[in-house]
């Protein structure tokens, strides 16, 4: 299996990337496609590595805070370059930790939409109280929906539940300010009447079921999908810091008590850690490209990378295109 | 001061709502109009405070599931009543813990919006690791808002933020997917060109930065407001059952460690208790209208009691009202 990794993107350089390449290839046989500034690449790959992957030189990379629509212009960058290897099929998947915006506008321009669907959406993973994940989408691709989106997305969420979760007859909820169908805004009432047609439609979703584990595919448009994941975060991360700071101002007792919980805390992590999955699909592409968080760390990038493996495994974008022909 | 409170509405009837009552009157000075079953509330409530209150039977409540349009024809209904009392000047707040939906339609109906406000918000106090609130608004009182909705919001905010919160010149963001002015939907994108005109506007913020207490009051529709708040109950929630479910499995240290923790996890849910606050208060009415949680407990209630206390003594209706002209 070849899959191109954009090594010169994301918020901490190529350091991260390229140790994650050598963890994915520590456990699993596939060949990377290096694409970045080669002489620097070959200084942080170990020399016993080299044999086993391809240096694709690219000197330009397009910086977190540029436009995406430079990404159109510059030919030359590393995520370019990484979306054309997959557009000419010398790989058959993308990894990129690099803007996100641009690796999806250059995705959805040069490898173009599966045949029928209106937009692509950026699926994430939530973690649940039944220690599984659930798939929300979209999570950023757009911000303005149309019901027939949020309807496409459904669809998605369902394939890729089933072919790569595994889950049987996945549950699809739309998200929405109550359970009752008469909630929600004009668009996700429409979208409630057109998700109808799915038999494992559960209807309206509240924003607290996402981590029930209840239901597994939970659809929204990317405005909203973007605000709930970083809301998520930001929750977890403040009770962290509260934890934190109520056993800095009490006594003796309480610190060993924090000590001893320790465990606990680092098994709450790993159940929250998004390094544990690594990346986000952005399904209804020609292809598969796999956005990985800017702050990804090496564990984030070799999931990122298993991620790519499992899609193109399964192939995910075939799926899709079966499923809308049923539907 | 003579505050309406309707005491048959909430999920667990007349019971923690006259607690709150009576664990108000044992704080502060006020007269509560109690409406509902005069019978019931008389056998709740301890004799030597019969003198101190006001009993307005009411044999009719809007039960939690019923439509909101019901409350406009059940004229002889706890809320109903409650409001009318508002209206004609009998009482100066009404708290309410019963169908929201039905106390919105209500208040917004028969007390009339302030003059020129489009829209009445919800307005819901977010514990921040700062450890005072942030003011998130609109709740869910509207879910498809136009841009001058979303202004409008901001202006209501920053009053509420001022007169009962003290802040001096709270900071307001815009909740978006980003924090470039670049970001956002199309109706945040034209709210953020609005909203420039208040020398305090910071900009966009991030789903994460409701936590943060760096901004003081944040605005959104209430179709994303309510999911916001929604998700947030639900992370903080998620994390204390796995927290609980890894101590159950791990061994007896961590179970020690877990009791010594007790003041610490304690403090951390005081500092995120919806019933520390009590109630979310309708801005764009004339008059003060608090809306509790329907699982709201007598704590809740009580403060509940205190916000509109708050609200009457700060004169909020008509600071929004001149805040209209100046902006």
């Amino acid at each position: 299996m070849k899959i191109a990794i954009d090594a010169m993107g994301g918020d901490f350089g190529p350091t991260p990337i390229i140790e994650g390449v050598v963890k994915a290839l520590e456990k699993k046989d596939f060949t990377p496609y290096l694409v970045g500034n080669e002489k620097t690449i070959k200084e942080l790959l170990p020399k016993k590595y080299h044999s086993l992957v391809r240096f694709i030189n690219s000197e330009d990379v397009i910086g977190m805070h540029e436009s995406a629509t430079e990404a159109l212009k510059r030919k030359e960058s590393t995520i370019y370059k990484s979306i054309e290897l997959l557009k000419s099929g010398e790989v058959e998947g993308v990894v990129s930790a690099g803007h996100s915006g641009a690796s999806m506008s250059l995705a959805t321009l040069r490898l173009g939409r599966i045949k029928g669907i209106k937009r692509p959406a950026i699926v994430t993973f939530m973690p649940t109280i039944k220690k599984r994940y659930s798939l929300v989408l979209d999570v950023g691709a757009n911000v303005d929906c149309e019901a027939l989106n949020l309807y496409q997305f459904a669809l998605m969420g369902e394939v890729y539940a089933k072919v790569v979760l595994n889950t049987f007859n996945p549950k699809i909820g739309l998200l929405s300010n109550g359970e009752e169908k008469s909630k929600g805004n004009s668009i996700t009432k429409e979208a409630f009447s057109m998700l109808e047609s799915f038999d494992n439609f559960i209807g309206n979703v509240e924003g607290g079921d996402i981590f029930k584990g209840e239901v597994d595919v939970i659809v929204t448009d990317g405005f909203i999908g973007n605000i709930v994941l970083k809301t998520s975060e930001g929750v977890a991360d403040a009770i962290g810091r509260l934890i934190k700071e109520e056993v800095r101002n009490s006594g003796i007792l309480q610190k060993i008590g924090a000590l001893l919980l320790k465990p606990v805390f680092k098994g709450l992590k790993k159940a929250t850690d998004y390094a544990e999955y690594g990346g986000a699909p952005l399904l209804g592409v020609n292809g598969c490209v796999i956005i990985s968080h800017g702050k990804s760390n090496s564990k984030a990038i070799k999931n990122a990378i298993f991620q790519a493996m499992k899609y193109i495994e399964n192939d995910v974008t075939n799926k899709i295109q079966e499923s809308l022909k049923v539907h």
